[in-house]
């Protein structure tokens, strides 16, 4: 039904190529890391693309993940597994945030967060390439996307989480017929056993970064965006980092769109959004570190942003400053109290790392980094139902007096 | 940003009209119920409508619910309160459905539910019309919706819930700041209270059907139906069925799409579902009766299809009868299971109601009512993420020795 999906559309992928070293690998193999132990990303013949098609013809089709299907991997249109990849909206926060304040609503996606788009990609790339048998850590939602794709094509996941993740991430992971675990420890302790697995040939390791086509996924949240403002970039994206795909994601796409001349050279400042219980990318910001060391003992409530040591860490860093972004920590009762705030006020709930990008844009008014009136996008990144809420108990009595205007 | 909502575009609403019996009422007044005591339908010019519009310049416009302004009551632009009101995908399900079955997915809305479709058109409406103060009788996801919406545009809202609620709906609707109680009894008992209330002038009574423009809200989805199908509607529907809004919505959407000349006169048959343990519609349906007595004990999992009498029975049982489809009852054993299933087998996660029409589906299937090749629109009216899922709980020891062939 939906052309996106259906047709054969041409692909534009030449090789893959080592993000710290630029080393080439080839297209159309298994990969994980480079051998330099760094993420590998995908690169596109910009030229021959621009020639097949123009961004009109993009903006007439239909309004998904998909219509990008020129600037995406998947070579066979046959390995696309979808749940419904629709382009998320942009809901103004005016009450909450003020007049320049936008949320990019991305809890609209399938398993009702942002991390569908990297693993439909991922998902579909593994089939490609012959995967049958999967394994990654994930804070939640991560591991719920893959769940939910791969039970739709048959392939195999076996998903370890720290021991702090949401209840109901593990329980929808396990209900998409996914094997679920969890670890006492963070999520690089899930890391480091998935990584044992795959080096014995158990599994293929579909860790953040650690295969080249997640990010290929998050990048079409930075195409989206063009289309959505017009070909004009907003003037700054508020990211809740973790592992950092998202923001690495979208950074390449505002490049290739550039390079395509869909767009000019203005760039959003990008703000690196973390919980001040799991900082490492401000505090290597701050010290004007390239990479940024592991951060011990790790505690938030914005589970997805719990993330003590980031392979893409070079790569947050670089396009933070480039940018002329900053990196940023909110503390928990900041988190909590922008949450209930936006609910509240503007009847959007947040997720909790939602909820950090609206209290750090706040202080970033504050601080004056960012005007009031500038077009700020928030990352929204899952939605506000999987999160624990206050109870809401008063129980009124039909047998008894009700005081109607008392209500 | 986007021009279905911040542009002016003509409306052709004439008048009102007793569902019952066609007395005419004016438009642009507050109204209740009919004087006969039954809902009031919205009546259009649509002759000057279809010279105004046509449906290529609709499916040329953004996709969202307000690319059909014109067919919508709602006059001043500045009235709309929107959060995003996306065009929900349709999602197959061939491993739990079969070939011909295809989810529509309406936990995408703001709010995770279809509940949004009609509350962002009854609150447009009761702002346009001066409403300050709105209470409203809910199973939880329309107060979900009435809440979030009026907190954005600062409307006072009073929720009952009966008892049986579930947790999260209560919690949602209190951090969305309406005030919200649970009373002991069911969906018509907090309807009781709701209307002494309206009866004494504390507020305005928005119960399902008795204001005029949920409806309209709720017509969107057979719009959209229409427009998915490339303006051929599929050959069946399954709706859960409460107040049935949403199956009386759509049968008026396909009439006025027909009268237009967008579609012909090909209808789906609508198969309105419902719980075994609350089957009023069923009931009536099966005694050949034209209107359906009270259910009394209503129990289900299926909270929104907990819905022992129902305003526009009537309404929802001549669709039915008229399309060549049937009210059909199904267990919650069944219901269970057939979440259980599209989750594991499809990667989608059913709420309750969606998993009645799965449910019911499969009988039908059995039972000879639908061809598995025909095309068949199941809605899933909420995201499964509302709803409990079950515990999983294998916990691995990082430190210890992990037997990783066997995860
Ligand atoms: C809701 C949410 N927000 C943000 C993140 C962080 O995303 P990234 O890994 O792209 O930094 C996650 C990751 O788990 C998440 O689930
Ligand atoms: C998830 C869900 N499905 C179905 C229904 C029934 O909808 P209707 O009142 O249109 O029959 C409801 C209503 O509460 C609901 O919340």
């Amino acid at each position: 039904m939906n052309e996106n999906i259906h047709a054969d559309r041409p692909t534009f992928v030449t090789h893959l190529e080592c993000s710290l070293t630029g080393e080439r690998y080839e297209a159309d193999r298994l990969h994980g890391l480079s051998k330099a132990g760094r993420p590998l990303l995908v690169r596109y013949d910009l030229e021959a693309l621009g020639q097949a098609v123009s961004r009109d013809a993009i903006a007439a089709r239909p309004t998904d993940l998909w219509r990008w299907r020129e600037l995406l991997p998947v070579r066979r249109t046959a390995n696309i597994v979808s749940l419904g990849e629709i382009e998320t909206p942009l809901v103004p926060i005016p009450l909450s945030g003020g007049p320049g304040a936008i949320v990019k609503d991305e809890g609209r996606l399938p398993t009702g967060s942002f991390k569908a788009r990297g693993l439909v990609m991922a998902v579909a790339m593994a089939r490609e390439l012959g995967v049958t048998r999967i394994a990654m850590p994930t804070n939640g939602n991560a591991g719920a996307a893959l769940a939910a794709y791969a039970a739709r094509c048959g392939i195999e996941t076996i998903v370890l989480c720290p021991e702090e993740t949401p209840e109901v991430n593990v329980r929808e992971i396990a209900a998409q017929g996914a094997r679920v675990y969890r670890v006492n420890g963070q999520i690089d302790d899930c890391g480091a056993i998935v990584g044992r697995g795959a080096a014995e040939g158990l599994w293929f390791d579909f860790s953040t970064l650690k295969e080249p086509y997640r990010i290929e996924g998050k990048k079409t949240m930075g195409l989206e965006l063009a289309a959505q403002f017009g070909w004009e970039l907003p003037d700054a994206i508020f990211y809740p980092t973790g592992g950092g795909t998202g923001l690495i994601g979208m950074w390449k796409a505002f490049d290739e769109l550039e390079r395509l001349g869909w767009i000019g050279s203005k760039r959003p400042r990008m703000y690196a959004v973390q919980a001040a219980g799991c900082a490492p990318i401000v505090r290597a910001y701050e010290a004007g570190e390239e990479h940024a060391e592991r951060w011990d003992n790790a505690a938030t409530v914005a589970a997805g942003i719990r993330v003590p040591r980031a392979v893409g860490d070079f790569l947050i860093l670089r396009a933070v400053r480039e940018s002329g972004g900053r990196a940023l920590a909110v503390g928990d009762p900041a988190i909590l109290a922008a949450v209930d705030d936006a609910a509240r006020r503007d009847g959007l709930l947040l997720c909790p790392e939602g909820g950090a990008t609206l209290a750090a844009y706040r202080q970033a008014i504050v601080d004056g980094l960012v005007d009031p009136e500038e077009r700020t996008v928030l990352f929204n990144c899952a939605t506000g139902l999987k999160y624990p809420m206050p109870p809401a108990t008063d129980t009124l009595d039909r047998h008894g007096a009700i005081d109607l205007a008392s209500l």
